[in-house]
Parts: C-alpha cells; structure tokens; sequence
C-alpha cells in the first residue's frame, strides 16, 4: 500500500522534509459551492449592485486565508506566495461558485492554500447571510488543477 | 427583502454591534465529508490502527481553528469557547464524516466557529493524503443544529 | 509628575491589572486622514462606483485589524468586542477620512482597538494606491471620544 | 488510575467543556531559569545599565506569548487576561530566573498562560544572546502556585 | 486614468501576481510622529533614563508588526524580511519621530512593512502613555524613501 | 567584550540585518525534558496504546509552533522552514525526552525554531496532564546541534 508521507519512524505526524526539491513555478487552482435559498442569493444580487456587497467581503476573507494556511493546516509548510485571485459566479437560483487561483516559484505546491482560500471564502458568505439562511450548505470543493514540482500536472476528473 | 445584518448606512461590512445581547449558553453542532478513493480509505484505518493516525491531526486542527474562527471571517465576533470537540465515522467505502460541537456562554452563537472547525479538519485530512490521492472531494458541510440566543433551536432539515 | 502605570517596580514593561475593575459598557471612536493626489482620490472615487472598491477592502482590513489590536500592542488586554464600525468620507480633492467606531462590556477600554483600526483601514488605501502615487501621507489620527470606565468619559479638543 | 480529560469517547483529544464553571478570580505564578557562561551574564547586566536591554525585550516576548498561548497550545481555552507581569532575578554568575504572574476572572485557570511567558521571556534571552553563547540551558520550569477555581489552591513542592 | 493593480476582471481585488518579477536587494524607510502634552514627552525622557522605557517597548512592538503586515493588510505579500531597525527621535517639546527602515530580498517591496512598523511604533507610545495624556496626535506617517525593484528609486518629496 | 549583534546605535533591539548572508542548507536539533510523577507517564503510557495519545497532540503543536517562531521571538527572522520533526522517548520512569529537528535553505539558522517546537511541545504534554499532576517540570532545553552559515558546525557539550 502506498505510504503516507507525512509520518516519522514513531508513526507520528511530521513537517515533510522538501528542502532538496527544486524552486520551481507553482500554481494551483480550486473549486467550492455553496447552495442557498434563492431568496438569499437575489439579496446578495442586490447588494453587489447598490447596497453592501458580499463577495467582496468573503474575496478579502479568502485571499487573507490562504496566507494563513500553515498556520491552520499542521504539516503544511509556509510558503511566500507571489499572487493570489478569486472569482465568483452562480447559477442565477441557488448556487454561488467560488475558483481560487494560487501562485508561488517554491519548493512545494500550493493546492491547500486554493482550497483554504475557497473554503473561507464561501464560509465568508455564510457568515455574512447566516441572519437570512441558516441551512446553506457548501459542498463540491476540490482542487480544479495544479502544475508545477516533481508530481507535475494534475487536473480534476470530473468523470471520477 | 429581509436585510442583510453586516452593512452600515455607506453599505459597507461592519462588525454587528452584540452590546446589548445577552450572555447565555450557547451550543453549534456542524457536519462535513470528505469523500476518497477506497484506498485512502483503508490506509486511513490501517494509520490509526498502528501507523501515524490521521484523524488525531485533523482533530488537533479543527480544534485549533476554531479558536481562530475570528480571525478568519472578517465580522465574525471573537468568542471565548468554552468547549470543541469533533467526532469522525466512515461509511467503511470512500467517505469521513466529521461533526463538530461548540460551546460557550456568550452574546453570541457559535454557528461559524463549528463550521471552521469543520473544514479545516476536513481539509487537514486531504493535505495529510494529498500524496497519495489528488481527487478528493470536500462536501456537504453545513450547520446540523444551533441552540442558545435570541433566534433560539435551529435544526437542519435534510428534507430541504 | 503623573505615573506612567504601565511599568513594574524592576521598570519593565507589565499588562496593566485590571482584575478588580468593573464590568462596564465601553465606546471609543478615533479618527485619521490619508491626503493623497486628486487624481488618486479621483480614482478611487471611480472605483467605488464601477471598478475595484478600495474602501471596501480598507473597511474589511480595518475591522479585521481591530481584532488583532492585543497581538500588536505589547500591553494591550484582549478584549471580545461587540461592534466595529468604520466611515469614509472626503473633501472630494485629496484627503479621505476615517472615523472608527468599537463597543464592548468590558474591564477595560477599547480606545486602541479603534486607533488600530483607523491606521490599518488608512494604510490599506496605501496599499492599494501606492502604484499609482507613492507620496500619500498618513495623518491626525486621535481620539475623537471615549465612555465608559472609571476615567469616564474625554472628548477631543480641537482647539488644543 | 485518574483519567486525563483532554479525550473524548474516540480516544481523540478535545478541548474540555468548561462551560457549566463558574467565573472567579483566577492567579498563576510560574518561574524557570536559563543558565549561560558567567561572561554571558556580565554583557547583559552591561546592556541592562547602558546598552541594550536583553531583559526588557525578553519581558515584552514573554507578556505577548501570554496573550497567544491558546494559540499554541492546542487544547487551551481562549482567556482574555486581565493582568501579566514578569520579574528576573540573577546570581550574579551563570543563571537568570523569571517569574511570571498571569491573572484573569474567568472558568478556567491561567497556569498554562504563565508557563508560555516564562519559556518564551527566557527563549527570547537565549535568542537575543546566542551570537555569543549557544551553549545556554532553559531549566527548571514549573508552576510556582495557582489560586482559584474548584481545584484550589497549589503549591509547588521544592522537596518533592 | 492609471489603472489601480489590485483589482481582477470581476472588480474584487486580487493579491497582485508577482510570480515573474525578480528577486532583487528592496529597502524602505519611512516616518512618522506622534505629538503628545510636554509632560508626557518629560515622563518618556525620565523612564528613558531610570524608569521604564516606553521607546523599548514601541520599538519592539514595531519591529514584531513588521512581521505582521501581510496578515493585517489584506493585499499585501508575505516577504521574509532580513532586517528591521527603528529610530527615534524627539523635538524635547512634544513630537517624538520614527523612522524604519526594512530589508529584504525578495519578488516586491517592503515599503507597506515599513509604514506598518511605524504606525504601531507610535501606537504602542500611545497606548503606554495614554493614562496621562489621551489627546495624542499620530500624524505625518509617510515613506521616506525606497530602493530595489523595477519601479526603481523614491523619495519623498517634502517640497509636495 | 563581545558585542550582542541584536542592538543598534540607540542601544535598542534590532532585528539583525542578514540581507547579504548566503542562501545555505541550515539544520537545529534541540532537545528538552519533562518529568513527572511515575503514575502520569505510566498514564501517558496508556494512553498512547489504546486510549488518547498525549504525544500526537504534543507532536503537532511542537511542530506548528516551530512555523510561529517569528511571531513570538521579537527579533528573530521570518523563515519558510522545510522540514520539522520531533521524536519522543523515556526512561519509563518520570522522565519524556523530546528531540526537535528543523531544516531550512535559507540566509540565517534555525536553533530558535528547533527549541520553540521543543518547549511547545513539552508544555503540550503538562497541559494534557496537569489535572493529575500540576508539579510536573520542564527542564534541560538546549540546542544539540546545528550546521550551516557562517559560524558552522557547533555541538552541545555535555561535560560543560
């Protein structure tokens, strides 16, 4: 069976060792949803048009966290990222989108930081609608595709 | 249309003003899944049998995140807890179940700190088996119940 | 001469004991300016009505900021606020103003919270800007007032 | 034999639930000494009298990590202090000892935020040092006396 | 209109992608002041030389809120500084000034660090003084100058 | 007498200026203990088979804490560090010895990281069991060895 990599000779968790592996182009690309009623994402419509603007809020919230990621991930290694971006998109009824862009030249990639990004960024959204909607749920997050270090590309089969 | 609570008279997010409310108990229970190859599956049980336990580290981060709960989400409150804990099952297939519990006695609930809690110890299991499998779906991550405050019980209904 | 109370009988530095003050209903608003080039407030004029709103991601930073006040200043207490709030307004030729708003029930005051949210909201507008005009100066950041507390309440005094 | 109370019915570790204990008046003195070459300790009285002070950097590390020891130590609950303060004493050869004193009115105690002042201050001594003496021993760390709370009061036990 | 670098295609802002810049030497320097009562800049004279040193404490606040930029300020990179200094001088009537000055190697400028040790340098001066004198003014924060990078050298202009 | 390289021309800490040191392999290991009533180690004993496990708690805050060190060291430097690990043995009797290892590729060394994970984690281990034993002591942390930079190989001697 393969190994998991992140266990010391005591089978406990550790910081994998990365300091021999290149610098080398990073990027890493996530995906999430979070469904609600329709009534709650007309309101967030509406306020991305005149009145307070949601996403924006849950945009700084996202790109914030992915520079906190190894402080909330424990065996993740701090990585100085050189360009983070969100973009939003819903299905017009119930559904919010949320692709989270990563980049960084380092010696390890940066999918958990996307997917850190995505999460809090939809949690974000949560937070600011929960007055309205308790029952939103956020599903579907995944990493869309990464590239760049030993393992190479990888892209999310949706077919899977 | 109901209104948004986090917006001021220029609609910009602002942190609620909470003076006013009463402290009581204050209880959240949040869900989530992460759902694997059948294989990450089987050497996530044969790790915490007898090799490095996965579950212990998410555990240890989903606790730890959610004292960070405010410093994550922008206009969230920072609440002092007074207990988390998170309880993991599988379906013995492909998919982890976390549910997380929050508690504390305050001015306000404890909704966002369980759904934190949540995700971060959903996504620490992705990154500790990241290695071995890229395809892993986060999902299905909402409020179960909340109890405690002005807006009383809250119970998701599953039917919705 | 008046006491300095931040200081312990070696003259080190102490988190002042406020273990014995009371429980008490506290509000501090501060104030500051960024005086920039007309054409940079011109610009994000534009941007607050159909482009990238720079306000909105100062307010996010300056209320997240106030959060944070106790993990900046050495002998600042936490305090769990209950409300922060921040309001832009400007002489529509170089200078923007900030006025912060923070509550609590609390031992002890939160005059600093608001100053930190003031400076941080107005250095984020910098940030923002400072591809387009580096010389933006930060500036009069006071108090504007503060209730509540055994010293009661003080008011600015511009004349000073 | 006693059971630990950090663990839950999965044998995983939780933040235990102190929501039902009362707020009282809470007190807890820890000490801990580093020991260094006798030139090492000269340079610092040096410092403290006309250069650069070690000590009083090392009082500011060890009130701030006060204030972020829930952030460190993965089970302990968030406590907002309400007073830290930390003496150094020397034998004038080869060893500086700290005492930290953290108080708070609150559920839960402080001996933990005391302990985190003291290793910090006296990490901060070694740190600002080491150029000259990498040698350095932190020793001798333990809980002095707590006050407060259902388990009382406690008191270190030299001869034990 | 020069167009603002920190907003994406939707109008949100993006952490600004420096993936392809180089890794040249940056330094900044900026400035700042903070104006209080002559007593209290007496009081500050006074702990300078036999009591406590509240410039001790601002300048370990400043160089420790250097680290903490991209934390606070939401766009901002994280940039592993290689030096951080503080200076201070004062008026002997009322005006204490900082200057910082940042290094680094890295992909983009330290001059946000720079402006964020100052602001809390002056803040913690503020916050250990504030017993005495609440009218505090901090005021004239702006960089000084900068080096490295494409944009090349700035200096501010005091002419302006 | 040798001069500390932490204090600048006004005798006030600086973070010492490595702009121009060179990019090496740097490698710190430290060490530490915890000793304890011979009933709280059989009890940790325990625990590691089938109940909780004391050291994978303590494990992942040593090793999260190492990624803090900036945060809590005033004038230590930010470093992305590329391996962390940390071994724990006993002397079956009252006594855990924990051994840190922290690499890096990077201008300065890691001695401060590979102690900060040491203390973290042994206060971890007080924190899980000090509802049965509050005497507990942390004692005899120090560097074993580090190589890399320009002061070299250096290794703790035990006869000093």
């Amino acid at each position: 069976m393969a190994e998991l990599t992140h266990f010391n000779d005591q089978n406990r968790a550790k910081m994998v060792d990365v300091t021999q592996k290149d610098v080398t182009f990073r990027i890493a690309k996530a995906t999430g949803q979070i469904i609600m009623q329709p009534a709650t994402l007309e309101r967030i419509h509406a306020g991305t048009m005149k009145k307070g603007d949601v996403l924006a809020v849950a945009q700084v919230a996202g790109i914030m966290a992915a520079k906190k990621t190894s402080d909330l991930i424990p065996m993740c290694h701090l990585i100085p990222l050189t360009g983070v971006d969100i973009h939003f998109s819903d299905d017009d009824k119930t559904t919010i989108t949320a692709v989270t862009t990563v980049k960084t030249k380092h010696v390890t990639g940066v999918e958990i930081e996307a997917l850190t990004a995505c999460q809090i960024a939809l949690l974000t959204i949560y937070d600011m609608c929960k007055a309205i909607d308790r029952g939103m749920i956020i599903s579907n997050i995944h990493l869309v595709e990464k590239d760049g270090g030993k393992s190479g590309h990888f892209e999310f089969n949706d077919e899977a």
